[in-house]
């Protein structure tokens, strides 16, 4: 028996009956879905927000997985539902950039992305409400596609869907970048837009890392090898450099949230 | 492979144990159930608040989903635990109002709703507490009715249970109504107990929507075709009336809670 | 068709991607687990907070059902990722005492209790990374588990796991002990470490318990039974005396925390 996985990514928290309203829409169209919450935690309205955390758990889910999120401020105008391919993985969603710091890395590196406006309403629920897309739209699609339907049969392809490319750091001058922190996690540590795969080189030359009024010059392996209330750079486990401080808070010790700039010399 | 689903809606959190315990009972009596959390963040004690959200999630769920809700300030005391059979689901839990919003309407239409009173304690789970029905009543019970058990087999039908029917709207005059606001959601929308179905009429006729110091005259299809920081009034998705803030926090804004009167005028 | 269950319990919150991170890993090495959340919404680095939790749960699910717990503030140091075996379960987590209220008195039982030292790195993610072991050592190796890997296969045994004894009252004269609170509940009710098993006679005996300001001496069968807000001790779900306030909060009323001293006087 296929137990297709499909996981959820939301802003609409834990609290009201809409995320399992969409489980319930799922699991009766496709009874042996997994169902697998990412967060329904993400501040309402927050795309970037959404869009990294899903950057940051889809490559963990076996291929075929089919990620459904919904961040969506724009519900019930014209911007598009869609579909994307990209990873071996699926995405079903608002065409609002919440799937793009997944597609994005691809399209840079030529890997084959296919995004469908989802047009079809025989596979939606009906009524068609203009405020629960997840419920009516994008449950329903994923559903289906998990039963086996065929990407070409939601809608047809598409190649203006949004592009987004100012989440990564900018160059300033030939050693230095300015980028930015991107989330802020449980623990208080600041998640830098800084990825391992392009800045690597600081694990192995000296750096200056700028936030607020610290200047970080040490990369540690690991929380415990640094002294308490210390702040220090770490490579995190999604490959971006975090600044963390010991069993403290960081963006509460360094005054910093999410959008604060972030200055990288390496020499 | 049956596969039968059951929801949880409960006052416990996810902080504790409560929860994961029940689960547990229910995976070692049906291993084959599916479990869907439908929120867990009813306000400790607040039946009104399980009732609603209840109402406004077990549609999504296929038919003979199995709906357990254990929102239940009475437990240990003369409360009965019950069976419900309506609307082709099923919902246990404690008799006290909180499968009233379900029920009640069925009941109005002259649909057939059967309650029974949980009596055969071989259902139950040995040592019975009293302070933790959820785990050793609904739990499996719930679990036993999953893996087939008849309903009759739980205890006998009863006709006297918990039936309410203040969660509507009165009229005050010929056209004019008072309701109440039912819930806030995450986003702070204003849930009122003005249904699409009776009220409707607010679609094509004009009306008035008096909360708090507001009067609403305009009843918007979306949260985005209306101006940032006006309150507009929507059919949820629920098919309720509610008042909303495109992007902003309408119970705020309007000073507004739980139980807040609404009148309605229709011309 | 085999679908062991899964449970884990973190400090990591749901605000973020790691528990879906570690269910992804768990679906991709074993896709017909079942996996159900005990909680995630332990306080940072609390290794006793989520014992404590884990001792209430652990007995509700089925044999061998394996556990997973990451409350782990040395990831990355020289403490030991382990595999116990203990009760008929499986416990998968950092060797920092997170187990030890339940292998703990089942060693005092003389009952068996086998520890492995997690060192095949056949069974971990690659690359392992030094901050996140939840995904990369304590997921994989019990999705391995879970799919029916041998538990020989993981690592050699030890015998010198951590074992910890102060979770339980000590004893200060003929008739009195000094036990404390372990936890705090949604409700505000103070969980102590006085067992059922061990101090069942105040079910029959008079007895006084002592904590902040408040002399308890009723014993009561249920929430309900006595008059809001008058304190008094009941023997909650999990075996232990609670003290609670009908429809109040205990812990606020009496202005007590976790680790909070209480005396228990039998005479």
């Amino acid at each position: 028996m296929r137990q297709p996985i499909l996981t959820l990514t939301t802003d609409f928290g834990l609290h009201d009956h809409f995320v399992a309203t969409m489980k319930g829409v799922i699991l009766g169209l496709c009874p042996t879905a997994r169902l697998v919450d990412i967060t329904h935690d993400i501040a309402p309205f927050e795309i970037s927000e959404g869009a990294f955390t899903l950057m940051e758990a889809w490559q963990a889910f076996p291929k075929k997985t089919i990620h459904v999120g919904v961040v969506d401020p724009g519900v019930g105008s014209a911007r598009r539902p869609i579909l994307v391919e990209a990873g071996g993985h699926y995405f079903v969603g608002p065409d609002n950039g919440l799937f793009a710091m997944i597609y994005g890395p691809l399209l840079d590196r030529g890997e084959p992305v296919r995004v469908r406006h989802l047009t079809n309403e025989a596979y939606f629920r009906q009524p068609l409400s203009r405020t629960f897309h997840g419920r009516d739209i994008f449950a329903p699609v994923a559903a289906h596609l998990a039963s086996g339907v065929t990407p070409a049969k939601f809608g047809p392809r598409i190649d203006d869907f949004l592009k987004i490319h100012n989440f990564w750091p900018t160059r300033t001058s030939k050693r230095l970048w300015t980028g930015q922190v991107l989330k802020i996690d449980r623990f208080g540590n600041l998640i830098s837009n800084f990825s391992e795969a392009e800045f690597g080189e600081i694990k192995t030359r000296p750096f200056a890392l700028n936030i607020g009024t610290e200047k970080i010059q040490r990369l540690a392996l690991n929380y415990a090898e640094v002294p308490f209330g210390e702040p220090v750079a770490i490579i995190g486990s999604s490959g971006f450099v975090e600044v963390c401080v010991n069993q403290g808070h960081a963006a509460k010790q360094l005054g910093c949230g999410v959008g604060a700039p972030i200055e990288l010399q390496i020499w």
